[in-house]
């Protein structure tokens, strides 16, 4: 089959190698349907050395079972499946208080052994755990709900995850930083939880656009000391009491300090592309800011969202702007990282 | 009157300076009954530069009310007062939600022109929001109550802030880092709070029994990563969901880092002696860890904590190990840094 590798930054290569096999009792095999390019998939595009061996690419996939272990009581060969971009066992104590992320026999893709969904199949470890079945018939391959049900592999749970973390609820005002398809997950998400006044922080146009349609009341377009400024204007003079900041940059998280006011809650859920930050008086520890958030058990919210999907009531699989091939993919690589587009969806 | 200066790292200094006097109508005087060395005070005592202007000290007292200014509506003459180590308005939207070390009109002593506590008196600002009345008598100056209404100052207020800032509940596991005063009285408030296993680390024995009667149902007092494999064998290999540091130095927050478990809470009340600190994958954001905390609006907590004390149910004032009068007070900071004493009651 064909399968997407990263050789070093800006090399993304569609390699054949062979078809997975089910290795394990707990084992399903998956035929990827849709699969995507991440945000966070642009880090080692950036920053890979050319140097390492190549890495399998993708951690977002929907797809149709076609074959599992003989261990696996919950799925059928047919049954169409949405992966969490972790897999986990579903019965360990991480796992039974919601946090898959942290299970103790659970992973990542695209390591230890494991493919990426940016190929045509992949071998999901402890299967009865990870995937989560979606009420599609098998031949429904072009049904415009993929998109939607592929943003609960990742972004769209991410998105939620930012906002739970954050409490949000009924009357809140919340700052989003980073109008990536997560920021603006993140919009809806506080949007569906009751936020009040949600201030999207990005500056391409046709996102923020995206993100008053998702529900933000207001778009800060500037950064540094003039978005903070702007942002205390819209917020009373003290800035928000919920920030989901959804990039992961050293000037998201120092925009967020700038932004949340005393007592409140940064939720960050953009994979931190720095191991140290500012926490001490002047910044966290004075006005008694809780710094929260972290990768997004998104398995655990799958079934609480899904409906909403199946229903049409929230549409997160607007962030797709662009359908690709899989042997398009460098250039998908390419395309979203010069912000041609915000989200790449990919069919094998 | 005699008040306490500190001119550089280890220079505490007892000078005659004049009598405080009201200068807004809003003020309070308040006569110091009892004040006290404060854990936080030992900074400045290890690194203030000579060359810099002495600053007065101390920032917890309780003490007679001398006098009011014209607007001060709820004191009078002869009231019994505690002073928390923050003054505050009582009526921003701060102080309205309970965060009253972020008021918009307020401040902390020993700094801005007010002077400190550890004095034999203070001009009090804002007193109708500061301070709270205590039912003792005028004459009640030798009350067995003072060391535990003292407490409500700042070190019970802390420890519960710690406690309250993680969310402690009923059945919860929670491990204290730091066994000074508000080491301590977190494990006290932990206890108070439905915790059932309190690992208090620390290894000053005389401090660590204290915590044993505070509620501490273990002790580890091996550091690093010996301490921290320690917490793991005491709880089920993961750590605890609640970890509250009360230090404020580097090597504490790393031990946070080290004991807490997924998902859980690293709730700091000591005050941070560093600016930045690891909060990337490896530590904060991979396991989902939330980290929260600040100086503690004890001003929150007085009436809740208050009864407690009064009825004796508990005795916070069992940190006070040593007393001293005001003149002696440049032998109370030696002890206490030298660890001599835990913390040090100061009779004017």
């Amino acid at each position: 089959m064909r399968a997407t590798f990263m050789y070093g930054a800006g090399d993304v290569r569609i390699e054949q190698i062979p078809d997975p096999a089910l290795q394990e009792p707990t084992d399903a095999l998956v035929r990827v349907v849709r699969s995507c390019v991440c945000g966070s998939d642009l880090h080692p595009y950036h920053t890979m050395p050319a140097s390492s061996e190549p890495s399998p690419m993708g951690h977002e996939f929907v797809g149709v079972v076609e074959d599992v272990g003989s261990q696996v009581a919950t799925l059928r060969r047919g049954d169409f499946v949405i992966a969490p971009f972790a897999w986990s066992d579903g019965t360990c104590e991480f796992c039974r208080q919601g946090l898959q992320t942290s299970c103790l026999h659970g992973g990542f893709w695209a390591r230890d052994g494991i493919g990426g969904g940016q190929a045509e199949a992949v071998r999901v470890p402890l299967a009865d755990g990870t995937l989560v079945k979606a009420p599609l018939a098998e031949d429904a391959e072009d049904s415009a709900l993929l998109p939607g049900l592929l943003t609960l592999s990742d972004v769209y749970g991410t998105g939620y995850h930012a906002a739970k973390r954050a409490h949000v609820g009924r009357g809140d005002t919340v700052v989003v930083i980073g109008d990536g398809a997560v920021g603006l997950l993140a919009v809806l998400s506080a949007h569906q939880l009751g936020a009040e006044q949600i201030i999207l922080m990005g500056r391409h146009k046709a996102r923020t656009d995206l993100g008053r349609e998702f529900g933000a009341t207001d778009v800060v377009a500037e950064r540094g000391q003039e978005g903070i400024t702007k942002v205390r204007e819209l917020t009373g003079g003290h800035g928000a009491a919920k920030v989901l900041e959804a990039v992961g940059h050293m000037p998201a998280y120092e925009q967020a300090i700038g932004v949340v006011r005393p007592g409140g809650v940064i939720s960050r859920v953009g994979v931190p592309q720095y191991d140290e930050a500012p926490v001490g008086f002047a910044s966290l520890f004075g006005p008694n800011i809780t710094l929260t958030g972290g990768p997004a058990p998104v398995r655990a919210y799958i079934e609480d969202l899904m409906p909403g999907v199946l229903e049409g009531t929230v549409q997160p699989g607007r962030v797709f702007d662009v359908t690709m091939d899989l042997d398009e993919i460098p250039g998908a690589y390419r395309a979203m990282d010069r912000r041609e587009a915000l989200k790449i969806l990919i069919r094998p």
